[in-house]
């Protein structure tokens, strides 16, 4: 596999529409909020373009404010991304790790981002025999040999939670063999139980964390580029030093305090999500011959391999449907009868399950 | 000086301004296009806010077309940034020189950038009695101690414009000594006899080249975010896998290409430029006692020492009136006395200098 290929994406409309088309393919591959834009974060950005001839504010500090509140931290443990990834490009720049241990499947810009700062990879291989749950014992063994930990929780594609009480073994275990840990939590606003998961608080209390947190997804704005990391103040300036003091565009600021303040969108979310995440699960489990992995936020890992697609050859057939979802073959531990596909509106998915009871049959016995 | 004040802008409303009143503030400190954004700008960012639940194009094909049309380059030569800024911190990341040398004063994101990577600064300073003009000579002496030199075309804050003949003898001379140049040209799109300073012809020449070039302050669109570099194919390479994916938002893409293609708005600006950067500049030398250094672009960079203030006291003096300047200060090379004005609309220029007629006097002789 080529280097492009190797971290290719999913939400990339714009390999698969022809210009201006964009708005006619119903997009399952990227994992985004399925009501969209909040109202009122649109309103707010129609409202600032007149205030794009000024800089943005290089301290971000109104956002910040909104954030320390909402996520209940300290502001001085905050540093704010153009996305969640332009931050694991810059830590990954300052910490140069010499070795980076990475639970497999998992999202492929930790490794991307590790590369790049010069890291090798330890690939640590999560079974699919076992739904991909991790082996906690076999990754604390792995600590001593690396630097750098990169954990998603809940984990994209597979969409495993991990429990904080094991989380905080791992961080302190990781500390003893001079390891940092990053917890990427970018999905777990979708939960309306996140704070049982969250290690937010455990940044507080232990220098080898820091725990990212993406508003691209939760608030819809992944054209906009939001998000941010929360970890020790020392480190928040060697990061700040790091990059670009204007990172954070305007209109991204003004939308994260727009949508941050948006409680009503926030509970809309939640409790659409409860309901249609089971609703979508269940109708995919009784399609015959399909795997399906139990999602625990807005994304569904799928397993193809008793049915008559590969991921690829279903990804082409669900496009003359104008449907796109996520070929996961490029994923470190999965093989090429993998698809990811993100929970979107009712109608969204009922449109993508009566497709799939359509087509997906027995495949051949290899 | 404290770190954060070293590298201090201007264009920092934000930190002058309470929330909401920004555009009470006549901002002299930021080197932004007097006109605005253009309506073309404006119309296409608004037209395009619903399409920001989708991630933008990881490969920016339309804007680097568009680029490569207008800049007459190859598209595999051309890199987008999150900014032109994103890019110095990128470039530092990757070729992470030993020692950076600085003819000073200079735009102080150079330096930010190359100490984030760990270097070594070398400062070259230009002397105030010369008019800041660059010793060539004693420039090309330094290179053999150097891995990387940046310099400004036009450089700010002091204005001067440099000759391609010069600087391909330096490009040359630098490439004998492993030494990678930087040139900046961030401003080089005001002048409508661009073409003949420009460099980025020679990146198809030299391997050790970059040429940076902004889209934000021509366009009026600094709170967007837009710039890129052109390079040799193998280091744009290396510089798209140093950085995240989705660095450049989908509105500065749009907005990116929406500008490229208003040739008037480009006319009108050079055309309106060509007359007031005059007009300003003799109205300036009019004020005793005030030194002005010829400007080449919209800014001018002033010498207080003659007058009744410090640029500091001049800064709060002027804020009185809503007007921002740029306090110089903290530029390496500059004493307190400096300060940089842009070239904003007629009107705009006629009340500074109303104000400067009126308060400038002679200063005590120290």
């Amino acid at each position: 596999m080529d280097s492009l290929k190797k971290f290719e994406h999913g939400g990339n409309i714009h390999d698969f529409a022809a210009d201006g088309e964009t708005k006619q393919i119903i997009d399952f591959s990227a994992n985004i909020n399925p009501l969209g834009m909040s109202e009122a974060t649109i309103r707010t950005i129609q409202s600032q373009i007149k205030q794009l001839v000024h800089y943005p504010d290089p301290n971000g500090r109104e956002l910040k404010t909104a954030i320390a509140k909402e996520y209940q931290i300290a502001i001085d443990t905050i540093t704010l991304g153009n996305g969640a990834v332009e931050l694991l490009y810059v830590l990954s720049h300052i910490l140069k790790p010499n070795k980076v241990l990475l639970p497999v499947p998992s999202f492929s810009e930790y490794e991307r981002a590790a590369i790049a700062s010069g890291a090798a990879i330890s690939y640590f291989y999560l079974s699919p025999a076992m739904n991909f749950t991790l082996d906690w014992n076999l990754l604390l063994a792995k600590l001593k040999d690396v630097d750098l930990l990169f954990l998603g929780n809940p984990n994209n594609p597979t969409g495993n939670l991990l429990f904080v009480d094991d989380l905080e073994r791992c961080i302190v275990a990781a500390k003893k063999e001079n390891c940092f840990v990053v917890i990427d939590e970018s999905f777990i606003d979708f939960r309306s139980d996140a704070e049982l998961y969250t290690c937010r608080h455990l940044v507080q209390k232990y220098d080898n964390l820091l725990v990212l947190q993406s508003l691209t997804k939760f608030y819809a704005i992944p054209g906009l580029r939001l998000g941010f990391a929360i970890t020790n103040p020392k480190l928040v300036a060697q990061i700040d030093l790091g990059k670009d003091p204007w990172n954070v565009n305007h209109l991204a600021q003004k939308a994260g305090v727009a949508g941050l303040a948006d409680i009503s969108y926030k509970k809309s979310t939640q409790e659409f999500l409860n309901t249609e995440i089971s609703f979508f699960y269940e109708e995919l489990c009784k399609i015959q011959f399909l795997q399906v992995y139990r999602p625990s936020v807005n994304f569904i890992l799928l397993n193809l391999a008793n049915t008559n697609f590969t991921a690829a050859a279903l990804q082409i057939k669900l496009l003359e449907n104008h449907i796109l979802i996520r070929d996961c073959s490029n994923y470190p531990g999965l093989t090429n009868q993998y698809i990811r596909i993100a929970v979107k509106t009712h109608q969204d998915n009922c449109i993508l399950l009566n497709i799939l009871q359509k087509i997906i049959r027995k495949g051949d016995v290899f």
